[in-house]
């Protein structure tokens, strides 16, 4: 059942993802019954500490022995950036809001630990090593030797040719309907060119790349979906916003009760958060920066910044100054499922999907 | 074969839509070979005089003796609007570049002849009559009473739920990735937010509407697109970009030239043209307005200030200041080909990709 090349590369049995959202949304158990269940669980280790993605990964490890993957976001340091005075008066704005005091104006330059990110997915023998942002870079190489399989991520075909040119072992062909983060190389230019449908990006890249597997993301939420990414040509799909809300989540109260309440018209891209675009349900801090017409900071200094506004959000359950990463499949979440029950159903639905194309095309399963 | 509500309600043989596409496109050659062929063809007669469109359908009906459509855009008109100087200098600029001397100041509010193009409609007993931009009104009831099918458009949940209490027979879904104009009814609120994508768009379209036929539209460009549609739960799909170059296509060369060389990335949504969104190959005509900061001015009214310098460019060859409408599919498009070739591909796709389904989920055809 469903069993494509990309079951037989990353040996699990369904082809399936749970997309590694970062940000306090995975956790070991949602990882571990996403894999147990066939699919294969991420972790969305972006933004965790190395000691803490040890123990996230251990704690994966007890509960399953099946395949999982760890997603880390790969980016450059920047340049320390100009800050010009509506910048300064929105982000206080912001602050002001969630009851923090004004900006020190103190940039929050100190890199990200990214490197040593990676040497924990080495040492623990992490055995799917998923990305975005960029190439893999000298990971790459690393993690090939290491025996990791690479999955990286693409959202327009020269992403997908420079992927395949850097030797990993499926892409991600990221729809701009996708929540959270786009998964871009080409940061500076994310016009609405940049933002192609996960529908004609997955024929495009299965067409142009036929030895390499393509997962489907975007806008997926059932196995109808499963079975459209498939007859597109796609060798396995994944899923976030569909695992976002699940009983397994760590994602805060007041963020599951906006996605299970919001319209497939209430998400946004926005750069606001992070100074990455990136989709999710339109609040105020999003309104106020497209009101103000401030550009934010460059990733990852924004994405610092806005940090501490964020958790001062969180412990007010005030929804409307924390991140709500969704995707605009978001319409058809309707309750808090457990991850094993979502997995179950995707493949029940994906059954009724292919028994209708049985049904409409007759001659079909004897050619 | 692709049997669906759809064909039956609709008395054609396959669950295909040939999209009505405005200003210039559709020849009688094309809506009929497409009908022949067994879809349905549409004349996109949204700008043609009434005294054209009854030559057409009276051409169409001498090639074909099987159904057909016939497309109509239903809009308002709009009060005079204010003109800044701004818009004047870069509408001059582009007048100059085509060659046309500076603009008298003058608008072109004369009606457009929408109530005139209907009755042509009726007279000539056009068996489906299907539009964007709005709901049926009163051309819905007239056309009921006249037999004919009807046939909406819809961007969004509320828009199709709108439609179906207005009683069409059914809808399609228009997915961000659709090349021209977009069908919404709630022009002022194009955002982001209000462009959805086809694949998350036709899943919720089916999901609310189980009882009303679901046309998918959107990035579709071949019979993988077809199968991942009635995947999905849609009863039909709708093509335009796919017969934009084909050989009965009555497109300017200059612009099938560019729809050929397109990349994936080359489209963005504009109100440039027409004051409505549109999507197509991004050129100067669209860029001059971004870098300008200037807003067109209201559908109609820009349409037709702007008509006059799309003329002068088709007469130049100059695919810089013409409407280069297009999908984000275009990439796929890679040579010229018939009507009847592009439906018999289509199906012959379809069947492979309803194979692949069949091959990974080998009990679906026994329920």
């Amino acid at each position: 059942m469903l069993n494509t090349r990309f079951c037989e590369r990353f040996s699990v049995e369904l082809p399936l993802i749970q997309a590694g959202m970062a940000g306090n949304i995975t956790t070991p158990e949602m990882v571990a019954a996403v894999s147990e269940a066939g699919g294969l669980g991420t972790l969305g280790a972006a933004y965790m500490q190395p000691d803490a993605i040890r123990q996230a990964i251990r704690e994966i490890k007890r509960l399953t022995s099946k395949p999982f993957a760890v997603n880390l976001l790969l980016y450059p340091e920047v340049e320390r950036p100009e800050v010009t005075p509506a910048f300064t008066e929105w982000l206080n704005g912001r602050r002001a809001a969630v009851g923090l005091p004004e900006w020190s104006g103190e940039l929050p330059m100190t890199p990200d630990a990214i490197a040593e990110r990676f040497r924990i997915l080495l040492e623990e023998e992490v055995p799917v090593f998923s990305f975005a942002f960029s190439l893999p870079g000298a990971f790459g190489e690393e993690a090939r030797r290491a025996g990791m399989k690479l999955i990286g991520t693409a959202t327009t075909l020269e992403e997908a040719l420079a992927l395949q040119e850097a030797g990993v072992d499926a892409i991600v062909a990221q729809g701009g309907e996708a929540g959270g983060h786009r998964g871009t190389f080409h940061v500076g230019d994310q016009g609405d060119g940049a933002c192609i449908g996960t529908l004609p990006l997955v024929a495009l890249l299965t067409e142009a790349l036929p030895d390499m597997p393509i997962i489907a993301a975007g806008g997926i939420m059932d196995g109808r979906g499963m079975i459209a990414a498939l007859a597109l040509g796609a060798d396995a799909v994944q899923l976030g916003t569909r695992f976002l809300a699940c009983k397994e989540s760590s994602a805060h109260p007041a963020y599951k009760a906006r996605l299970l309440a919001a319209r497939e018209t209430d998400t946004a891209i926005t750069r606001a958060f992070s100074g990455r675009p990136a989709r999710g349900v339109d609040n105020r801090f999003m309104q106020t920066q497209r009101e103000a017409g401030v550009s934010p900071l460059p990733f990852p200094v924004q994405n610092r910044l806005t940090g501490e506004i964020r958790a001062a959000a969180a412990r007010q359950n005030d929804s409307e100054n924390m991140t709500l990463w969704a995707g605009q499949g978001v319409a058809m979440l309707r309750e808090e499922e457990s991850a094993a029950e979502i997995v179950a159903k995707l493949i029940r639905e994906a059954e009724r999907a292919a028994a209708r194309i049985a049904l409409l095309c007759p001659g079909s399963s004897r050619r």
